[in-house]
């Protein structure tokens, strides 16, 4: 994801010689280098961490909203280093302790059969949309606009974000959907008066598609990188209705809405249905280590006993990946994070909708457990954006470059503010890192409510 | 990759319950299930693991030709460990020691400028192509046939190997060409006779595809599981300068045979030549954590300097898995593994030339360094495999049977044997592993020997 507060400069001899050499010899992701202004990592724990200046951030975002049980979890640290000292490595074509523990845990917390184990998010969807292809023998899937998949070839064309478009065209046979965006709904309608046209629509495509030529329907459970959109309450159930009626294979991308984000082991969990294919990453392991999984049905795990499951990598069951898993899962437990996340979801929810009615650049917040963000606007009326799709504007750049100054790590992109804490951040830190957005939101609120100057 | 040994069975009670739940719970790789007869590694060292019973297997392949520094390397495990207790986890888009220690050390020994880091050979082969066509503007990628890059989309249709098949058609703008495989020349030649037509084929394609059109050439150092075809000396000297003719860039998949393998950091060092992009995985953690690089000339690097990179990932940087390599790296310098490789590679050439010499059934060996394969014939004059393209037969699958039965532990595939042992595997116990090799090839000779009753 870009680096929200780009900083323009060239070689600086002042510069920390970590972030030197990590300027020097890196390259960083979805970013122009030379802008790139990477903050030095010295430490970090829990919710928070600091610089090799020793400027402690408060993480509003868990990293990439992954980093869920926080920084440096002392049982993390144990069971990592426990499973380094027994075994790091064995190939794909082994059974290890983890390995099964881990497809078992799995199991039970989804309601699915089997996993199938990559590192990440993006090789996840790759191989959810290859089981789906193989198991239903039809080739196109169909994913929504407002998604992000991962950026290898397959996952990033599913994905609708605009990081797609430098890879196209990428795989064939995606067709793509529209979102519940109720705030900026695609068919112009309101949530309580609707006809859920979010999913009705969809069989349309169905019908003009063929039926018979549809493997699957990939959504992220709750969008994440592309606007934190929540669902109305009936959508699953009607995108499960509409999915078994035509025998297509709903495949669920819980990357970043999955383990405890949403108080629940999968955002699509609130809505009482269940997917063929889960994928996930992110939390699954808390980042601690690699991983990523995609876990299957009982009809598609039956499938590939016969047949063959044309998939796989070298680290596929890494064991130490595993590992850390395992232990990451049962601290969601032992520590009753869920519950806690549901309780301090309602407390973030109170203070974004108060949010909402005190800002006038606050068109809409949308959250579900600690997985939140605010839309921010120029006026509340017309909803004109503070910032234009796939772009940025002075006033988010001040924004971003206010809570940067605050020691507030959290992730901006175009018009909209995330906040999506460690689920292990307490009422007074979370308060705490509010209160530091509250300070923004009313920066902003002066600035769109003075003309800018020519010359500004 | 397949299991070497399908054995057909259903569920067992009698089974090691670390391998039921990880047949019952997951899924591997490359197989059909139910044939999948996963042994449990319950413990390793140096080149040697053993089993829930006790049986210890003497690793010929390295895993899947990752394992480079032999398995519980007790410098990975506390360098692991270290960083564990330090950091376990920081976003992509920030500064870390491990990240920037690991990019100067890759730009030491490639003589190339940046490195972006990925978790596996696939993904960093995706982001090569990718970057390849940001930098050049120019779409058409050229592979080779006989080759494997990873499973992801885009990787995967770069790749020529059989298990492209199921998820063609892939990605637009792939090109493929022949190998350097002189045992079976794609063009009837033999090396000391012919014009290197393996590489001047390929300007005719360039010709026909439009030099204009193409961004790069992407070649394994040396190709890995399609056969291991070490080119003539003079192939990648002409392979340069055909690029270079062309403004195309040369893209080389080090994920196999990097690291140490063929006795230097590259495989294509042995033979002068810098390509533009170098691609690794596997042997630069040795496997211990998932990592993967992509390391761009100084010229890419400065594209990206004011242009954006279009290429992501969470775990990108990872501290531990950086944390890994630079452990892994100093070993391969520390305990002078190449020099080793070399000595010791000698030595395997010599014991393979005279196992050709001795066994009907080899038809070919290649080698370089402790990177080798014997290629198996029915009949040394016709060259007739002793298994076909892409199948197996039944004296493949005694052989696996035979070196699994006296637990050697090697990867076979087609009418191929592999034998690739740990980097740090000693002169004793590579003649002990070739042994075995050798019995095996004389129930192989006794097979062929005699033609098969018609009911076998």
């Amino acid at each position: 994801m870009p680096t929200p507060v780009p900083t323009p400069g060239g070689p600086d001899d002042s510069l920390d010689p970590v972030v030197r050499d990590n300027r020097d010899y890196t390259l960083f992701s979805w970013s122009v280098q030379s802008t790139s202004n990477p903050i030095h990592m010295a430490g970090a724990q829990g919710c928070w961490f600091w610089d090799g200046d020793g400027n402690r951030y408060l993480d509003f975002s868990s990293q990439l909203i992954n980093i869920n049980v926080g920084h440096q979890h002392p049982k993390m640290l144990e069971a990592i280093k426990k499973q380094v000292d027994e075994l790091c490595f064995a190939g794909p074509s082994f059974a290890t302790g983890p390995r099964g523990q881990l497809g078992r845990k799995l199991a039970e917390v989804t309601g699915l059969a089997k996993s199938f184990y990559t590192l990440g998010g993006a090789e996840a969807n790759e191989n959810a949309m290859k089981i789906a292809r193989l198991v239903t023998g039809r080739d196109k899937i169909i994913t929504r606009y407002r998604s992000y998949h991962g950026a290898t070839m397959g996952a990033m064309t599913a994905s609708g974000d605009p990081r797609r478009w430098p890879v196209e065209p990428g795989v064939p046979n995606i067709v793509r959907v529209f979102d519940p965006y109720c705030y900026r709904c695609p068919f112009g309608k309101t949530p309580d008066s609707c006809g859920r046209e979010c999913v009705t629509h969809i069989e349309e495509v169905i019908q003009m598609e063929g039926p018979h030529n549809i493997a699957a329907i990939m959504v992220e459970g709750i969008t994440g990188s592309n606007g934190l959109l929540v669902p109305p309450d009936d959508y699953y159930p009607r995108l499960r209705a509409l999915c078994d009626k035509y025998g297509i294979l709903l495949i669920d991308d819980e990357v970043m809405s999955g383990f405890g984000r949403t108080g629940k082991w999968l955002a699509t969990q609130h809505y009482g249905i269940k997917p063929d294919i889960v994928t996930c990453a992110k939390g699954l392991t808390s980042g601690y280590m690699p991983l990523g999984a995609v876990v299957v049905s009982q009809h598609i795990a039956d499938y590939f006993e016969k047949n063959m499951l044309w998939g796989g990598l070298t680290y596929s069951g890494h064991p130490v990946s595993c590992a850390a898993a395992v232990a990451n899962l049962n601290i969601y437990e032992e520590e009753r994070i869920f519950e806690h996340v549901l309780e301090l979801g309602a407390h973030l929810e109170e203070r974004l909708l108060a949010m909402k009615h005190k800002y006038a650049c606050v068109g809409d917040v949308r959250m579900k457990g600690l997985f939140s963000v605010l839309e921010l606007v120029r006026d509340k009326a017309t909803k004109e954006p503070l910032a234009p799709f796939n772009g940025t504007s002075p006033e988010m750049q001040k924004l971003a470059v206010h809570l940067k100054s605050q020691r507030l790590y959290a992730f901006s992109r175009f018009n909209m503010l995330w906040v999506c804490p460690p689920l292990v951040i307490t009422r007074d830190e979370l308060d705490f890192g509010l209160d530091i957005i509250e300070g923004a939101l009313a920066l902003v609120d002066d600035l769109i409510a003075v003309p800018v100057a020519a010359d500004d």
